[in-house]
């Protein structure tokens, strides 16, 4: 456990929902939390110090992605990953796992680790639970994350039991690994709940990952197909039977509608490549659900995308002109968008943990769910972007 | 003549070369000065206060990208190219003559315009004098330019001669239709000098414009493919026979050794895409010349790419980073390269005009050029570059 560096307060809670403060080597982060995601030490299109203007305390990486390019060597060598991107703030690492899962070519699983070669030149790698703690220790995230397992949805029940009790060892491992290393006063260590849809795999990996005192514990393998209910389920089965006095992190999680339920059932962080990759692609939050800037309609809109919208977007563009530079595929489009968006979920998160100490989260989250309206299909979509994400944040 | 709006002073000259001030209705610009290119209403990559930020006190739009798109009613509607595009100070446009030449399919050009199709959805269109004058009003620009016939490098004197011809009886059209319109109060208008490499034909051509009273007088159709030293002497034969009180534009010039250069001659303006369109390539400016940042020898490059930079790329990013985003093919790759040439051309421009009020003009440009070592090939490249400005900026 990282006693010097890293500790987590509750300040207040409603029903299930939690408002409190992460504290790492570099700095607060006010719970709950959406990290933006850098997966290349970068959060795509946005300079650092404008990552910031958003209200944004903390960013993920990705330690695959970093792994083969530029490599460990290179972030290192120039003092980490806070340096290297000039990002002074917290940051946190996904471990690899599921990149390595759903982008290596020639996957090779056993319990030593995962065998696979690198989608950029097909070069051959081997992650195991030492390997991925040595990365990140090596990039130097504030908090880092356990290998785990993942598998396809769908894939039937003694294959996700099998990829549980296989993460349950790698967890095991992986905490070993990070106590006997020293960087425990530096870094913290999160577990990841596995156990897919079932109910009684992740009541069994629940126990099993909260057994092990690690500085925060994570929900994985959701948001990949099932349904919002189901998924909605397993996150309150999870949390409810997770340690009180640590973060949960409920990953790869990041639509309004899902980030409202996932801190109505006690979840503290979340990160998901969403908010940014719809920007891309031209579809903008709003409080009435997301628009389609690049329609027709908005072609001599003179007003901005969202009129009570403060950020630099909306405060300085209209939505005619965002139209024109999506149309007219201009580098400034998609980051543009994406400030509105990254801008739109942290004030999202900065009103619910503010419903959360005024003691008044049921009615925040029942006026933000009354009108806000979730894309279509929701399900596939997310499944989709959980795959798109891994090909590249 | 603009006489409300617009107005240039000679503050101080070294030989040739000029420092003085432009005043627009939209604020100062202080000469020699090079405008960014914001082809489509955006310096590609680059936010409106990032531009200011870079020192740059005026932009380059296009009339013929932005009569196509968004079109010409969806700007005025919304209150003009300033408002449109959040830039509040001074804007030049150029006529769409270049464009419609270069771009427009099955284009045919007689005494009353240019009749060609859209490069975008293959649409009919027509550019006269007065359309050309009237897109431009509409736009709002705080300087507009006179339709002109370009021809393609390497034509027969006889064409060249035929196109000036033209030029010069669409430069009267343009100039009786700016003074009937009543912009001239509100917008200045430039005449343009063709003529080709032929010296005889530049002489014409500095003759007729300059005896049309306009706001101030550009040089057009060079850096087409004519070799460095050609390109020289046509300036300087040029600015010989310009009025004194008026200001001088290099059109379409813009790398580093022939800023220099063209100052040295005494121009007063230029636009260019080059230095933004090579950032986007990885080729960045410096002292001694460009250097391609994608190539192995700045992967471990813990300093920023120029170390005596002042930019926000250089502040805070090292060369060994921006190699990373750009062999990540991420979108702050090309925005971070940017600043950094746009900034490099800012200072040069500074840094030039500080030297000819302080009468050590001749000693900076023997330094400057002393250490800078130009890009193979520049001609051709310069070709190339025109053509591919064209293509979108």
């Amino acid at each position: 456990m990282a006693e010097a560096g890293f500790s987590f307060q509750v300040s207040s809670t409603q029903g299930q929902a939690r408002a409190g403060e992460i504290t790492t080597p570099n700095g607060r982060v006010a719970t709950p939390a959406f990290m933006s995601v850098a997966t290349q030490a970068t959060v795509k299109g946005l300079a650092p110090d404008e990552v910031v203007s958003l209200g944004a305390e903390m960013v993920l990486c990705n330690a695959y992605h970093l792994y083969l390019r530029p490599g460990v060597d290179v972030v290192a060598g120039m003092g980490g990953l806070h340096r290297f991107m000039g990002w002074s703030r917290p940051i946190l690492t996904d471990s690899g796992g599921f990149q390595a899962f759903s982008m290596g070519a020639l996957r090779k699983v056993d319990d030593s680790g995962i065998q696979f070669r690198s989608h950029i030149d097909g070069s051959a790698h081997r992650l195991s639970p030492q390997v991925a703690m040595d990365i990140q220790r090596r990039l130097g995230a504030d908090i880092i994350m356990c290998l785990d397992q993942c598998i396809a949805f769908g894939a039937p029940k003694e294959q996700v039991s099998q990829a549980m009790e296989r993460t349950h060892r790698w967890a095991a491992a992986c905490h070993q690994d990070h106590l006997s290393s020293g960087a425990s006063q530096r870094q913290a260590l999160f577990g990841i709940v596995q156990g897919g849809s079932f109910a009684d795999l992740r009541d069994e990996s629940t126990g099993y990952i909260s057994g092990i005192p690690f500085d925060g514990y994570a929900i994985g393998g959701l948001a990949v197909g099932e349904s919002k209910e189901r998924m909605y389920q397993v996150v309150e089965q999870v949390t409810g039977r997770l340690p009180q006095d640590k973060p949960r992190y409920l990953m790869g999680v990041g639509s309004p509608e899902d980030l409202v339920e996932g801190v109505a059932r006690g979840v503290d962080m979340f990160d998901c490549v969403l908010p940014t990759r719809v920007a891309r692609n031209g579809a903008l939050f709003t409080r009435q659900g997301r628009v389609d800037i690049t329609k027709r309609q908005f072609a001599e809109q003179g007003e901005p995308v969202d009129q009570g919208c403060d950020c630099y977007t909306c405060q300085n563009f209209s939505a005619g002109y965002l139209r024109h530079l999506f149309r007219a595929k201009e580098l400034l489009a998609p980051r543009l968008a994406s400030i509105h968006n990254l801008r739109f979920i942290m004030r999202l998160m900065a009103d619910m943990r503010r419903a959360i100490l005024e003691g008044r989260f049921q009615e925040f989250r029942q006026e933000f769910l009354g009108s806000y309206q979730p894309t279509n299909e929701i399900a596939r979509q997310q499944q989709k972007e959980k795959w798109l994400q891994a090909r590249g944040g």
